[in-house]
């Protein structure tokens, strides 16, 4: 007998239900046991929350954790599922890949049954929870080769009622960005899973590869704001402190706002992220690691908001080091 | 004929002269050209400064380069040597050992000219630059595991003069701390082979794995500090603002200030570099992968200020996860 993905509890019971979504063993693993929670508070938003996808995006893991304890006692009504690491080998190895099977969980949507650990998962996570689910907060960050600012995205899709859904989430969290991002790679991405079946899907990206202490207070009170957005716990939203600032922006990041570096050598960035810059202004060097010749410059192509920037170390030519940001043009 | 390490430049020529450190080919790799600097002004102090000692530590090599952008026209005297990459193939793998031989640098030294390639480039170092030099700066960073304190640190020797020097070479950088670390692992350092050799050698701690454009600002001040300590340049030296303070303080950390998890998980950090914490203040928690049972708090053992901290991820049991230190108590 083929075992299929299935919840060792029933989250149809009232109340608090923890246990473990088993994900079945397959040709290259043994099966998985993903801890896994449900608070039913009867009628009203169905919300799930994953973490982990990435294995080198601690920040998500923490703030499913510490969601799980205080919702309980907050949440009004509804259920909200939470599973803080969907990518438990990745999370162990700290890679963004799965080592098992060296994929991209998040490219694999909506996986098989019978393929590799990956597809396996991906096949839980679609077959078990997104049929009871009408939102899902995908919790990531940028990961260790990154600096970036605390954000919601998503990227576009053709249904502008089910877009306009999804921007108004992410600004719920009222994070310093909500950012709408024309990605060249959203094949098998659990984003378009979820999309294509009709879920307000947003992904949180919270800051790098660096899970520090005030900044987690950050990330936990805007997904705590999601939280009251949706209307499952009551309470005042509250606008997170962030580089001193209060403010949030929402921004679209477009096919050529990835700058790329045009060798290979060390980078240095030369900006912040939030910073505002126009065309010419410099955003950061590559250092040729064969010669102490002069660094290439990297300047901005046009008027723009720093999203994120590589901090610093190697990179490949053509490898991604800055993501630039504008303003959002409504249509 | 064995070829020995060499340098491509000659550096008792006055003025600036650029090359390169040759590194033999060994039985493991082929020769490697490590761009060297040197900037002699005659008479004066002879300072050596090393970075990418570890090749996931990209603040060093970065520090270093923008040193030799300036250098030349602010040295008023003595001579000056720049590395910026001594381990350059651990820097382009972004990892903190040389994956060629999988060897940490710096428990290799003095190197052996007919060892593997770590050992070779240990070799090099210590054969053609340590000789011409009085005190070196190695710049190192935290890595990608952890929040760090801007620092300088050096390891206790028992000849006070020479330790006293390293105190006041460390504290002339003004960085937010100075540290007089007790490592139980020193043995194969280049700091070891330096001190034994009755040179000052100082390690920076330049932050955690992110180098981020505010922060280099920070940590290039420091260097410019400790260059008018040296004597090197003239200049006013001025105090880093670090987390909206100008502080410096002179700690020392004791082997029974590393604290490490009592098992495997996820670990969040409850505090910041540069708290001071109390006896059972909680520092920590280790989430356990497998289940959402509690977390494990860690406390702190005693009055203490935070050095270093894990920035989140996965951890080992036994595996350090917060470095503490406290007010020295000089002899």
């Amino acid at each position: 007998m083929v075992e299929i993905a299935h919840l060792t509890f029933d989250p149809d019971a009232l109340g608090v239900s923890k246990g473990h979504l088993i994900v079945p063993k397959g040709v290259d693993s043994e099966a998985l046991s993903l801890p896994a929670f449900c608070c039913n508070k009867g009628d009203g938003p169905k919300l799930l929350i994953t973490g982990g996808n990435h294995g080198d995006e601690p920040q998500g893991p923490i703030i499913a954790r510490r969601l799980i304890e205080w919702l309980p006692a907050e949440q009004t009504c509804g259920s909200v599922i939470v599973v803080p690491e969907i990518n438990p080998s990745a999370v162990k190895a700290f890679t963004r890949n799965n080592p098992v099977d060296r994929k991209n969980l998040n490219r694999v949507f909506p996986g098989r049954g019978d393929g590799s650990a990956s597809e396996r998962i991906a096949d839980a996570i679609s077959s078990v929870f997104l049929p009871r689910t009408e939102t899902v907060i995908d919790l990531h960050s940028f990961g260790i080769l990154w600096d970036c600012a605390p954000s919601v995205i998503m990227h576009p899709v053709s249904d502008a009622d089910l877009m306009d859904k999804m921007i108004r989430l992410g600004e719920a969290f009222r994070l310093p960005v909500t950012l709408v991002w024309q990605h060249p790679d959203t094949d098998g991405m659990f984003d378009t899973l979820a999309q294509n079946r009709g879920k307000v899907l947003v992904c949180t990206e919270l800051g790098g590869g660096t899970a520090k202490n005030e900044d987690l207070a950050i990330y936990e009170l805007g997904v705590r704001n999601a939280l009251i957005g949706l209307g499952l716990i009551e309470g005042e939203v509250e606008q997170p402190v962030f580089q001193q600032r209060k403010s949030s922006r929402t921004l679209e990041t477009l096919l050529a706002d990835e700058l790329c570096s045009p060798t290979q050598g060390i980078f240095e960035p030369s900006c912040s992220i939030l910073d505002e810059v126009k065309k010419g202004d410099l955003l950061g060097v590559v250092h040729c690691m064969s010669s102490l010749s002069a660094p290439i410059k990297i300047l901005a192509p046009s008027t723009s908001v720093i999203y994120a920037i590589r901090s610093g170390g190697h990179v490949e030519a053509d490898e991604a080091v800055v993501q630039l940001a504008r303003p959002i043009t409504r249509k």
